[in-house]
């Protein structure tokens, strides 16, 4: 009996018409990472579970999928070990596949310190993979495409960052607006409020401010135990408004009494400065509700948002101080972005943005109608592909019906005919698929206008 | 204490100058492929235990990579499970990496009929995991590069694939044979021997010719079993000499008695006739010791091999009639090749073949010599990018000696000076690293001459 044919839940086969769409977004990614230094690496799918447990949280560690010992991996499992899933799946498991680029970079720039140039910039873009439940839009296997410079302070490769979200989303047409914000004015905040060790508390309350408002905001904080005072202290945090240096200005006076914060503001200034000079295409705007992984950014906080379409981040990132010090390399910090091509390709679908140019496999198609002419086929397509088009001949000797329907499924746009007239008086007949419009024509002068 | 950094043995980091080195094979590899109208697909890492198992063999089984179930894997597990390892981990697992794209590809094929045009040619490059033993140029995450043509039975597709060999090497600049065999022709020497039934036996024998001489192939033979009258039928398909065409007339001759034989040489007569006609620029003959997956395939054998570094096969492929079956879509019959892409490292490493122009990330690295100077940099960096190039500048306001050091282990051969007199001037400094020449010029001219 034949098999059911299926794949794992929240896994995807990517059919040659989804492949076209996503390269694009791959490709367009990579060319910019190139375009600014940003060299190549790659890491195992499977990472040891000792690199990869207790970096991701409680939580993380049960979404890590766990890949069973080989050999006979029960053999020292005792009736007693059942009891506990937890220390038997550590006897049984010793490697896990990656849950994300990050923690096998960290590992790999200690693993490799020797062999690396720092201030080191690497991109990285490799599926991970998450045993979370699958829903809309959320996978178990996925791509990310990361930019990091690892051994760098200098403000400069936020600079770079932003330069190059604005190149990717510029050159794939999306409207964004790059939103900044620094953990270091997020910590001023809570000092001033008097609530320092309320910091997470505080942020995740002000990032809800767009979704449920401010009253809403200030009532949940005041549910934490935040006291009043404190919270008549962010009321003008709150309240900002204005261009990037209308806020700074107005940050600088109500965080005045707190240096972290105005370290923050100071760096915010300086990246602002530079990009003013730089004349981005792309919408900047700092934004104090950005909170993402607070636990992990020290510096600079960075967020995409579409203009045109509802839904999440696209691309996200931020500066970090201490990456890789859990492998033993301390006092390296780093800076990076994330683009979530899952997303990006739901809005370019949405927008109806992929461009045509790059939505095309085979340029020609050679039908196939006998020996002779296959020959003569096959002899023109040595030069088209030479030339560095894609082409193809069918490979039967089918109804000319048959191989036209070919052409059209396969959506290739122009279609060349051999047959004995054609070969006797060394004139192709050319069909345009779109217009429909079909004409004699000797090689050569063909040759030319596939070439245009 | 910090942790140790390794990662699970048979599997690798990519450090960016093998990344460079891998994407040259890789990309020149995707572009014959589409060149010749092959399209791209991918399948997703995971694949349901039950698509993979029974696929390769009691072996192979062996080496396939089990996943842990996620949640409690272990709920249902009784202390009595613990005596049967293949059952408990049947148990506890549903899904396992890929072992290679082929089957995948049957499955996909199947799953996805109506979506996609037959017939069908796909090309995939994705990782397979095996849990072999490592050991030299053998790993247990390696990537595979296949092209098949599905649902045609043309010969033209054989010899498109072994253009597209002679492509992909003649690119690669590595000298190599195509062997050709098929399965065919082998079927039809086991029936003349009247040994139909040992065909297995046969052609391990034959295989062997080169390493251990005809004696001792007879020998092997003699002691399999195989008669001695049967072994003097082999004897004059193993003195077959000559040019491919007289090969084909000799065999005629000796398997004239064969029907299936006959059969296959007429294909092999087919395909080199096409290829004569194509003037491929890399060596194919003829090579009955040729007998690769036996089981699998059912026409052409092809093996790959290069002239100039003793090492297995670069590639290899051939026909097979019946690859999706198994998940009840019959008698559709399919060609395909893959490539090696870790031995074709290996011979490029070797012959010392990578070309220099493709081992380059970043063209010009510009110095970071202050603030003002750094603004300047960052807007002849923008028309520099814009023009298609890599370039960077230093992240920091490092001394002069440290940012050169850089460009020079990251092997960037031209750096760009923009100090505080060449501000002044306008004229910038432009030092060639591989010559040591350094010279004044403006802008204008020096992004002309980078251009070149």
């Amino acid at each position: 009996m034949a098999q059911k044919t299926s794949i794992p839940s929240g896994t995807r086969d990517f059919l040659p018409h989804e492949m076209l769409r996503r390269n694009y977004i791959f490709d367009t990614i990579r060319n910019v990472f190139k375009q600014y230094g940003y060299v190549p690496i790659e890491t195992p799918a499977m990472e040891n579970l000792s690199t990869l447990l207790g970096k991701y949280g409680e939580e993380g560690d049960k979404l890590l999928y766990r890949i069973l010992n080989s050999g006979n991996a029960f053999a020292t499992v005792e009736p007693s070990d059942l009891a506990n899933g937890n220390l038997l799946s550590a006897k049984v498991c010793e490697k896990g596949l990656r849950y994300d680029l990050t923690v096998p970079f960290a590992r790999f720039v200690v693993q490799h310190r020797q062999d690396i140039v720092f201030p080191f910039k690497r991109y990285q873009i490799q599926p991970v993979w998450r045993a979370d439940r699958p829903q809309k839009g959320r996978y178990r296997e996925f791509f990310q495409c990361d930019a990091d410079v690892i051994g760098s302070n200098s403000l400069l490769n936020e600079v770079e960052l932003v330069q190059m979200v604005d190149d990717v989303f510029t050159r794939l047409n999306i409207p964004i607006t790059v939103k900044i914000n620094n953990r270091k004015v997020l910590s001023g905040i809570a000092e001033i409020m008097g609530a320092a060790d309320r910091l997470t508390d505080i942020t995740v309350a002000i990032d809800k401010i767009d979704k449920i408002g401010q009253e809403a905001v200030l009532n949940e904080l005041k549910d934490k135990g935040i006291s009043e005072d404190a919270i008549q202290q962010l009321l003008p945090v709150l309240a900002l408004s204005g261009t990037n240096e209308e806020k700074l200005t107005c940050l600088s006076d109500i965080l005045a009494a707190s240096p972290i914060a105005l370290q923050g503001i100071e760096e915010l200034r300086t990246i602002f400065n530079y990009l003013e000079i730089l004349k981005l295409r792309q919408a900047v705007e700092i934004d104090l509700s950005l909170a993402r992984g607070l636990n992990y950014y020290t510096g600079a906080i960075f967020e995409v948002k579409a203009k045109e379409v509802a839904i999440g981040s696209l691309c996200g990132g931020g500066r970090y101080d201490d990456l890789t010090g859990v492998f033993g390399l301390k006092d390296v910090s780093g800076v990076g972005i994330s683009f979530g091509a899952d997303r990006i390709y739901d809005v370019l679908n949405t927008l109806n943005r992929f461009p045509e140019a790059a939505m095309e496999h085979t340029k020609v198609l050679f039908l196939n109608l006998g020996m002779q002419e296959s020959i003569k086929a096959l002899e023109c397509l040595k030069e088209v592909r030479a030339a560095g088009i894609s082409a193809e001949i069918y490979p039967e000797t089918a109804k000319m019906k048959k191989q036209m329907e070919y052409a059209d499924k396969k959506a290739i746009p122009y279609v060349i005919i051999i047959g004995e007239e054609e070969l006797q008086s060394n004139m192709l007949s050319f069909k345009d698929m779109q217009s429909g419009e079909q004409k004699k024509s000797d090689w050569a002068t063909l040759l030319q206008s596939l070439l245009c």
